[in-house]
């Protein structure tokens, strides 16, 4: 048939696809605060204007010191240092260290200037008002976290291209610095086609129908990519409407989801719309993945184009597998994007023709990934599994008490 | 020294807090739309009303037949049925399927009463106009997927006690069911004390004082653990005014967390502002774990509440490890948790004492997890780093080339 030969020629492996569709359009920067910009992909580089901690300040509990005054101190012969003031926390030294002398410094406290060391307060003891005893020399440098220890002006704080985490958030405030210019959120249009479809929320469906299942889930994957769906349109199996349902989402829109129609004819009809786009590349139809080959992938005007299989678990599949590497990257992420794994052994044989990639998903119980299986078309498949193990291109099944990789679902 | 013993006094393993911290306070519930549900905890498994799909439908483009009139078909003697009708889309069957004939149905189309198989069109050919040739034969059942093979009615669609994943609320659109209730998402007090904090947003820092990168950073780990930060506050070292900042906390708030002052002082100062509040347990006060000894976990009146080490890397790493997971129970997360993580070699050996686990950050370079060193006050080891490696309380270090779990911190 003219569908099948037609996705057959331009086939590509889930590698390729992950590797080589890359349509260049990202989103627009914005400015957020410094408690909206977790998650947040960076336009830039953000340059640290000062140093950090900001001036020398002591690692420990105990007395700011000449180090050379220590030199030689033990429990027998300790050394006697005459205590020339103390330190407040959050405030200035506002003392000096003459020689032979110590300033009391609590962890974090501004040192005296001249301090080259700090000794801990458990190697000192009091050994008459206004003087200690230390029991153990201190090197230069210890006890001290320098001024531009953590990080220097012009250095990179945090880098562009990946979302920022918490710990990047705690160095920007560490900073000062609380606006944020970041990728803003692509925003996603996502078609639900078929003449079956009804909104989840209609009334009780009519024999033959079918409500979306996709609109929402994808939107949810998309949201978890960092993007944010627009609202969800459901478009019935006619081409015109399709076309002008997909000219209409491609404005504004930072990457475009179709959910195709099942039947063969649907999937024809998606392909003939996105091709009377505008500067339209089609990049595949038909990947070599299991469930999941009815496939396509495109591009308008760089903006990328994800035609999903007709039925709910494939298109799950892949749009977790494809789709939100593409939402991502159209908000900016370059960076390399892991998938949460854990190790597991097979319970049992898994079957697979080479050529293709196979998602089965899997439950883990103790130390196995017993597979599930069930027609592709079932959602409870999914629902059911804690993860998926993929059987790649060139392997023909894996054998059970194979040790394999085991991709989470939360 | 009083705080170290009484830190040593009651000091835990991080598996013994992970499994048997549990205050007993969980959020109430609330509703929301399905569009909102993704991430949201379900308060009780949420149960399916009807079966799905739904109605008996075809799994494949084909001709919904009896079963027996193919039986011995075969290229060379085919069967020979009278197309009675097709079925569109979304709509009733709408034709009855007589003995020795067939009802033109695409992939997902309802199946007229009687069709025990469906064939594929593969396996047919217009033999003239108004009959088709069968070539194979099919079992009964065949290209049929059956009213309640997804789901049967009274079954649980979704289970409580993890948060809905894309899947989930596919199924629960599938089902119509466009309202979840859920889990409210866990408020949480961070209160950030130490006379020498300052907001991140504040003017130039005088010397001596440093800007507050916990509440903003533990705020976005928070968020990611599905709860909601309250206005951040900064209470400076005195024990009457944390007692009541804490107090004050405590109203709504399910979950509270004080960012210690840094020094034994200010450790102590929160040791007994938390005793202080009504029905309180220390459950320990003190880890073994590096970074992140002088940890604290407590309840009062069932909720729980972390002190947190003075310095904002310990902080994060402990947050991280105990806060998380600590906040999604309390949004009635009762599901295992899984860290994503990868493996990889060491570069080098990583030392450690045996007795108290081990966060090393380390970063992802090719096969190898190099790991990053410096003093435990330092946010760059932590914004350098891809993951971190544990070394566990029985082990003095772990070797080069040794392959290791690496937690991923994207």
């Amino acid at each position: 048939m003219a569908a099948t030969s037609r996705e057959f020629f331009t086939a590509k492996s889930v590698a390729e696809a992950l590797s080589d569709f890359r349509p260049p359009h990202r989103t627009a920067p914005e400015t957020v605060s410094l408690e909206e910009a977790a998650g947040r992909v960076p336009v830039a580089d953000i340059i640290a204007g000062e140093a950090l901690p900001g001036f020398d300040r002591s690692a420990v509990d105990g007395y700011a010191v000449h180090a050379q005054d220590t030199f030689g101190a033990s429990e027998s012969v300790p050394a006697y240092l005459t205590v020339a003031g103390s330190v407040a926390m959050g405030a200035p030294a506002g003392v000096d260290l003459p020689d032979q002398s110590a300033v009391a410094v609590p962890t974090g406290g501004a040192l005296p200037a001249g301090t080259d060391a700090v000794v801990m307060v458990e190697y000192t003891q009091e050994a008459m008002p206004g003087t200690i005893e230390v029991v153990r020399p201190v090197a230069p440098g210890e006890g001290i976290v320098r001024a531009d220890e953590d990080i220097t002006p012009g250095s990179a704080a945090v880098r562009a291209g990946a979302p920022l985490l918490a710990h990047d958030i705690a160095m920007l405030a560490a900073l000062g610095i609380t606006q944020v210019e970041v990728h803003s959120r692509p925003q996603v249009t996502i078609l639900a086609t078929g003449d079956e479809l009804v909104a989840p929320g209609a009334a009780p469906l009519a024999p033959g129908q079918v409500r979306d299942a996709l609109s929402s889930s994808v939107g949810a994957l998309v949201r978890a990519a960092g993007g944010q769906p627009r609202s969800p349109q459901i478009v019935g199996d006619d081409p015109g409407l399709l076309r002008d349902a997909l000219r209409a989402g491609a404005q504004g829109s930072d990457v475009l989801v179709i959910c195709a129609g099942s039947s063969v004819g649907a999937r024809d009809q998606t392909a003939d719309a996105v091709a009377a786009l505008p500067n339209t590349q089609i990049w595949c139809h038909g990947l070599a993945i299991k469930p999941g080959k009815p496939t396509l992938l495109a591009s308008s005007n760089g903006i990328p184009i994800i035609g999903l299989p007709g039925n709910p678990r494939s298109a799950l599949v892949v749009f977790r597998l494809l789709g939100v590497p593409i939402v991502r990257r159209a908000g900016g992420w370059t960076a390399e994007q892991h998938m949460p794994s854990t190790r597991r052994r097979l319970s049992r044989d898994l079957p697979s023709a080479a050529g293709r990639m196979d998602v089965v998903q899997v439950r883990v119980a103790g130390e196995q990934a017993e597979p599930i299986f069930g027609p592709s078309a079932l959602l409870s498949v999914l629902t059911a599994a804690d993860g998926y193990v993929i059987v790649p291109d060139d392997a023909n099944g894996l054998p059970a008490d194979e040790t394999v990789e085991v991709f989470l679902y939360r």
